[in-house]
């Protein structure tokens, strides 16, 4: 029998992804889906490329949890501890791919995000849900954090140099470059086509909120306290996001060290194709599918790694990546679903 | 057992798409790729988003031929006749995604483009295939003329009326627009970034050479000789064509009758989307899948039929029809490997 | 002393472009902006582009008409008939880049827009700014409605076939596609990056609002009652609309006849600038300027003439033509300040 | 009397966009144009915007040089070093687009170009071109090195910092997005439309023949070695380089001191806007104009200044540039020709 997948807040973007993904995974199912905004309509009246495929009515969250076994909540941060709560209560997985449970430290969390933890204890039992790091600790949780967008694909481009010591953990720069999805559905003044199209600009220098969650993987992964610079830009593209990673190097590394420690870290992961030497990480490639891709620089002159990772931003960094972590907890082989080619053009 | 599938000519656009889509059917797979300018290179490294997924060394034709079961020719025209020839001798299927088995008249053939037939029993066995229109006629047969991307979507959009005799079969105009991907892979200067965005424009306007095999499928359906005014448009858009369908409404003739005879028409038709009154068909909504979608709209004032179709120029218009095709000759469910949810952004 | 312009409703895309092109003329400038939703603010604040270069503060429309010599309003429609009055009744010039001044028939104007000709005598004074259709009777006159994007284009396009009746004006199709700036500053989910971008649909089929404006036109030009089929599509693009317009020749008649009358009719519009044979327009070419670029073709084999125009609707289309009809009724070389070498890139 | 200019390599990007600057300039002509490639064709068939606007026909550069007091030169490296001899020596001025005098370390252009200097002398006459920081050695010179377009915007973002001593010289890092045109005019795999659309990738990191550039202009500011780390990205937009630039704030240092610093260095210079706290600079506003626009950001956190700034690379970072020294060296208003007011959509 199919896992049972219901999705609270379905029809915004990493909501409406989880349903296209979905409906390619062979051991699950779209059981409910609902929407505040919505509640009542068709899903395909939103998303008109669904049309016939997923005529879903919107429900209410209510529902959802009622005909789920795993519950994807795609919320503004503030609204998924409760949600967290009547699932887990109710004995169900819980994935949620906003914010509220991805900081362990409740005061970065009140600092960036404003609010509190509601339940402490809850917080202690959710994981953080990026595999390739924390495999091990996401098997048999029922409470996972879907990392945000930027704060996978950092990370995963400085990892294998910073668990490995060949580069410093001061100074690292992300430089960021992310589709206009990443800032969900609604229109605005920003993302209205004449005015962002033929542009490209910084937002939120060095005060985005995915700034602590970065530090908080790189602190974990390196045992040390890292603080990093890091800067998000606004591409006039759909998807994908960009993260060109600087680090330090240390003294008398060499290119040959940097390489194999990240084929060695990175040499069981499907969903990490560290790219040859001579050619760039492009987000073209990524489209669509779960892929993470590394290229890695060596700036011998300035002494700098520059590691450069791209993904789809709605997949590795939103509903792709939720999907493995309800393959891990389920069970399932992790690649179960997500195993698309992504389009050549 | 899978059926073996070799693509001639697999670097092209139509051929990488092929591999794309065949490497998410359940009944088949690529048993070798062949490339004349890329002999012994690997096809990852000409498509780098197909890294790691399809490696695959691209041979020459002749190992396709010895390797596959069935044979897709993605070929300049001209050179898919001998090719043909040789996997029709060997009992190989073939399906051609090229124009040498388009047309019936070899007189409109040398008109347009230029060559004759070489084999005129070869044609005699080879049957067009658009299966909304010619699925009877495709069943059984081992040479497939697969459409080209306008002589696709045209049709489509107005075929109902006209086999139904509601509009004139004088005077059609097909006011197309396709996507870049439809020009191939190699640059030109039209094609060159800076030169194509932000720009739009007609393109052999009334010389196209779709125009008379648009023309031949819409007589074999109306029983009469149909001319049609046929103008291309360029979009900076990688992929879709919307073909807009003007034709005159005989007198007396109704919407509702316009609608109904689509929707019987097309009822039994899982790839054609009839979409609700009001709306308008969108390439952005059947982008990387097989559907068409069509919309109708009624000029009373004028007295003419609006239809507009859209398809992906490479699923629909190339490759996935393909597919299609073969799975008729093979007698698999038609829709296998082709039930893809188009993305929503 | 330099003519005082004035703009109400500057914050809007045409008003916007109005300040734009005014800072490029000589014998005129912004004497004072007006708008309702962003009273008191910078227009810089809302188009950072015009930063140090225009920082005018918005003002009230009062204001505008009390410090100019012309005022330009870029309002909904409904909104100019009082404003017009005020001006009129003052003593300026009154250039209307809205709808209430377009259409003679006031039956029509209520059939189409919904609304009433308040003051009957106001509507008699006014006339329809197209210069290379009605430059002689602009001359002298006060109170101009400047006609809309669709409705400049279509008519250019098609005009001197039918005013030296070598094609049926029966029949006539145009067929448009237009950037995304034509439906104006307020973002929208259609106009949502991501759901505009890679994507093309008509809109509004054969139900504009420019449709009778453009018969209006053709009507006047041919003397008989023209009935048009407009369909207007929506390009991902910020600029430019293509008008490819559809007409039966008539019997006999030869692309030489057609091409001479082209040539007559526009050899002395500066703005027009009629292809050679083979060329197609394109809106690529026309961007940021007033020029309107055509292009013949001739469907000898269903006897239509095929001409495409191409403008940038913000300028031809909007406010370059409000000001190239500023300069005819203060009778200034109709040129001035609008000789812009479009972008090659 | 007009300065006549001429343009050799006019058919390139640059040698373009000299031409549509020109076009604008009260005090300059357009006297001779040449392109090797095109001798003997008209410009305005090559880049159809130009139609009727300027149908010179391409001569050859001896022409140009003949009839021109000025000739600005857009070559492939390595070409101009002759052409500039026979400039100077009939005592015309030269403007090099080009790359051969704007190193002034022989080893180091032979190193990234793998040239020599072929006439010594004559590169010590010629001054490197960016007036808002050498205008002084501009002033009465013949022959100006044009920089380049990262090598414009990277400096200028800086610049104020450095000179003030504000930042560490050491670990600078220049992180820049460029758009296509930057590649210029000739078709590759990697400007095709339908595999550049929709991707975003870095290339030649910490290799580009900019790096030594930027340093030589970084270093003549500091009065130290500065060496940097720059990693260049192809954006998928015609126009427009943004330059994001890291560096480590000293300690102690301010973010008022950094303002002001930036404000009292840019104080009197027309063509950099320095933007209001909270803005960041987006390529979207200074497209088709010579303004670079800075945004500046602090990252106390991590002790890092990270300064954005915007340029058009067709503009000031080629063309418009160009210009600003020939203004210069003719004794003209710097600004003569070039007060373009970007377009706000």
């Amino acid at each position: 029998m199919k896992i049972k997948a219901g999705i609270v807040g379905a029809t915004g973007y990493a909501g409406a992804e989880l349903v296209r993904l979905l409906s390619n995974h062979p051991e699950a199912e779209v059981a409910a889906i609902s929407s505040v905004s919505f509640e009542g309509q068709k899903l395909s009246d939103i998303y008109p490329s669904y049309t016939f495929l997923n005529d879903m009515i919107c429900e209410n969250s209510d529902a959802v949890v009622e005909k789920s076994d795993v519950i994807f909540a795609a919320l503004p941060h503030g609204l998924s501890q409760e949600l967290a709560e009547k699932c887990i209560s109710n004995d169900k997985a819980f994935i949620d791919l906003g914010a509220d449970f991805r900081l362990e430290s409740e005061d970065e969390y009140t600092q960036w995000y404003g609010g509190t933890f509601l339940d402490k204890e809850l917080h202690a039992q959710s994981v953080y849900g990026l595999p390739e790091f924390f495999r091990d600790k996401i098997k048999g949780k029922k409470l996972i954090a879907n990392p945000g967008c930027y704060t996978t694909c950092s990370p995963l481009a400085i990892a294998p140099a910073i668990v490995n010591g060949l580069v410093s953990t001061k100074g690292i720069i992300c430089d960021c470059k992310s589709g206009v999805t990443g800032a969900g559905r609604k229109p605005t003044q920003g993302s209205h086509f004449p005015e962002l199209n033929e542009g490209f600009h910084a937002y939120k220098v060095a005060s985005h909120r995915h700034t602590p969650e970065i530090e908080q993987t790189l602190s974990k992964l390196s045992g040390e306290d890292v603080t990093i610079t890091f800067v998000p830009h606004l591409l006039p593209v759909n998807r994908g996001i960009l993260a060109t990673v600087y680090a330090d190097l240390k003294e008398g590394v060499t290119y040959e060290e940097i390489r194999k420690a990240y084929e060695d870290y990175y040499k069981d992961e499907f969903f990490i194709r560290l790219l040859d030497d001579g050619k760039c990480a492009d987000i073209h490639n990524v489209r669509y599918s779960n892929f993470c891709d590394i290229s890695l620089h060596f700036d011998n002159r300035a002494r700098k790694l520059v590691a450069c990772a791209a993904i789809d931003n709605m997949v590795k960094g939103a509903a792709g990546q939720a999907i493995q972590n309800m393959n891990i907890i389920f069970g399932l082989d992790e690649k179960t679903g997500l195993v698309i080619v992504p389009p050549a053009f």
